[in-house]
């Protein structure tokens, strides 16, 4: 089937690679608020070449580029993708220019390559191998394209709230994906939902010498008895409330994650433990990963943190902390409750600023599409990981009631995404332009 | 008396203020290992050129400068003082070059000026001035001037504990003092001891996403639940046996500090404080100012700690602590118990890298010296405060066994040691010169 369309991808292989080293050489930082403007321009340029319909939406952010071909047809698949990457720094660390992607060994390197410009270029490529072979698309084609993603997607909700009807869709693909640790495809049905805020203590004028630590409050002490009160030593969280509206995992997730390899013992020597959380293990330790929501420290200061010993008395102290929320849970609501229970410990005069915040997401292991993306995966890959959630975050809330989304994509264990020497494997570039078409035939006969 | 001395002392104020500025342009930082050698170079000169016998004392770090007197005197005076400095980061904060003094409106701006190289000068210029009016001296004089102490004196053992003749004397004045709040000299009898270590926390071989949270230990959290471990709300330190050493303040010490006026309203305001630690007033807060140890977070630090968010799970975490130690404390038996705490609490891994340590060292406060100090006082400023001791550390315990030592000098509470327009006032320096002579003429009829 659409035999045509995979060869024209094999044949034309160099030039969608060219195109994307072209997105990946502008450093389209949302971080940085840099080359956002241009990144957006040239995939709506791609979209159109593709012969997608394009239109720039504003926001007060980053724009949104969406594109489109209805060709009639009963379905339609959405892509959900984003032009904007995280900051290349430290840029020593890249073994060549992250905004100048080269190939080495197989591999392509660049910021973005994996995360996720590779996607959208593959993505977007597809249709030009419709259009480029004069073959029927027997479905119809959305795209919507942030440039924000990287930095909580916080004006996406300007476009999505007032798109409803072009966010509605059969079927959608998210933005990330890739082969695992032992190679097999990874599929990814949901989101958790994240919290995200700091804690301020002040307790003084300026920074005092320490010695008078025997008459005056410690804003750092403050500081960890507060942060002591949120979570105890089994890393249970003990604001009043906390778990009470999670939903917990259903019956067929929990079946579809007895499946899952978690790989234990071989991860544990990538992250350099002895033992994962609490000792967990077995289904626990993927119950966990799947459904629990944390309360994590990103970051503490306080103080004097050089070298050697300087003795203060600090007048501030602060944390950075995340916490991923799973199904049920409202950020709104954890940062009110986290509130309240701060106020009921004595710690009325700890500051809360927010920064994001939104609810997870998920789409059901059930769901026909899920079955429909992994026959797809099938005939290109093989064997696909399902997994209901991932434990990380992102805005799949905004389109989970119009469409249910998966997220799969051409990256792999050693994509580094977010980390110097960022790279895709070409071939898997390739492979999943062609699962990308099998995913068409079959929506087609869906 | 000695009016021929003290007449010197007036006419010639501008040559120690000459010689105070030559001394204030050496950038002798201790912490950056600069200007040392060249610092003691000229600290032995001046002690020359005012009579004195010196010698350098090699030692692993800065060198000793001792220089002597022996005029065969029933009784022989001590000083303890130190030519190296504070580091003057932030340059920018500071209305003169640090490095280069400068006079504006009576007081003499520079880094060293107050701490303590107006006081190292002024004690050697007296001398010079016996020298240069052909007065006699009525006791004998010694001098360890040190380069460490802005350090934590770390190798001045190697020095005292080989030298304990030389450290010998009926009376001795310690390196530091000057107006108080409203003034009123004050002498300071004793100094705290001092602990200051880190601990440290490792968890994983980097940091990971934070979304990994939800199976992976907390460096953080695991740093804030031992360190919660520490201290209550209430200050109350939790170390097994760390109070039990303790000797209280003596009744005299209780005497002394009921005359003390701690201006508690008037520096709430200083310290942007609504009330002192625990609400501490009276004689409680006079009590802890004097008598309590602490246990104080100097510092904190784990994660990112820039801008906004980042999602992250850091692989370490550590703080700086001091404790002040109050008498009958040893360092090496806190920083045992404190070993020992953490481990029964289930905190063996949190490793904790020693700084300095040494113990609580005072003077009695009816010793016959002290009382000749504000004898001498009376005759200049007129009356004296007497604090007990210091809530901050020194290297007192090194000399208090061989000769009892008060702290006084030509400081003032605008004075900003450690800050950025470090000063003095010269009309201070001047008459801290006169009491120096008048204290002099008290220890020959001793």
């Amino acid at each position: 089937m659409y035999e045509s369309v995979t060869n024209f991808i094999d044949d034309k292989l160099d030039m969608s690679i060219e195109s994307l080293k072209a997105l990946c050489r502008i450093p389209s930082v949302a971080a940085k608020n840099e080359g956002l403007e241009v990144a957006a321009g040239l995939v709506e340029m791609m979209l159109q070449d593709a012969g997608l319909h394009t239109e720039i939406h504003p926001t007060s952010g980053a724009p949104v580029v969406t594109g489109w071909l209805d060709v009639g047809a009963k379905r339609t698949l959405l892509f959900y993708d984003h032009y904007d990457v995280q900051p290349a720094e430290p840029f020593d660390l890249w073994d060549s220019p992250p905004f100048d992607p080269e190939i080495r060994d197989g591999r392509l390197y660049g910021r973005g390559v994996a995360d996720n410009k590779g996607d959208t270029v593959s993505r977007i490529w597809v249709l030009q191998a419709f259009k480029e072979t004069r073959t029927d698309l027997p479905v119809n084609i959305k795209f919507v394209v942030e440039g924000e993603e990287e930095i909580g997607s916080v004006h996406l909700p300007e476009y999505t709230e007032k798109n409803t009807d072009f966010i509605t869709a059969d079927g959608g693909i998210w933005e990330f994906g890739g082969a695992g640790i032992d190679g097999k495809q990874e599929a990814w049905l949901g989101l958790k939902g994240i919290l995200f805020v700091e804690l301020e203590v002040e307790q003084l004028s300026r920074n005092m010498h320490s010695s008078t630590a025997c008459i005056l409050p410690s804003a750092a002490s403050r500081l960890i008895w507060a942060l002591d009160s949120l979570k105890d030593q089994s890393s249970r969280i003990l604001i009043d409330g906390f778990y009470d509206d999670i939903k917990p995992l259903s019956q067929s997730e929990l079946e579809a994650i007895k499946k899952i390899d978690m790989h234990e013992e071989q991860l544990k020597e990538v992250y350099g433990i002895e033992e994962y959380l609490n000792g967990l293990t077995g289904d626990d330790l993927k119950q966990a990963y799947y459904g629990d929501p944390t309360c994590n420290i990103c970051g503490l200061t306080s103080g004097y943190q050089g070298k050697g010993s300087m003795t203060v008395l600090p007048a501030k102290a602060s944390c950075k902390i995340d916490f991923r929320l799973v199904e049920g849970m409202h950020s709104d609501d954890i940062y009110r409750k986290l509130r309240t229970h701060l106020n009921n410990k004595g710690f009325g005069d700890v500051q809360i600023p927010k920064h994001d915040g939104y609810p997870a997401a998920k789409t059901p292991v059930d769901h026909p599409f899920v079955k429909l993306v992994e026959r797809a995966n099938q005939r290109i890959f093989g064997e696909m990981i399902i997994h209901p959630t991932s434990p990380g975050s992102g805005p799949l809330y905004l389109f989970n009631e119009h469409v249910p989304m998966v997220s799969i994509g051409c990256g792999d264990y050693e994509s580094k995404a977010h980390s110097p020497n960022e790279s895709i494997i070409i071939e898997n570039f390739r492979l999943t332009m062609h699962r990308l078409v099998a995913l068409i035939d079959e929506m087609s006969r869906w």
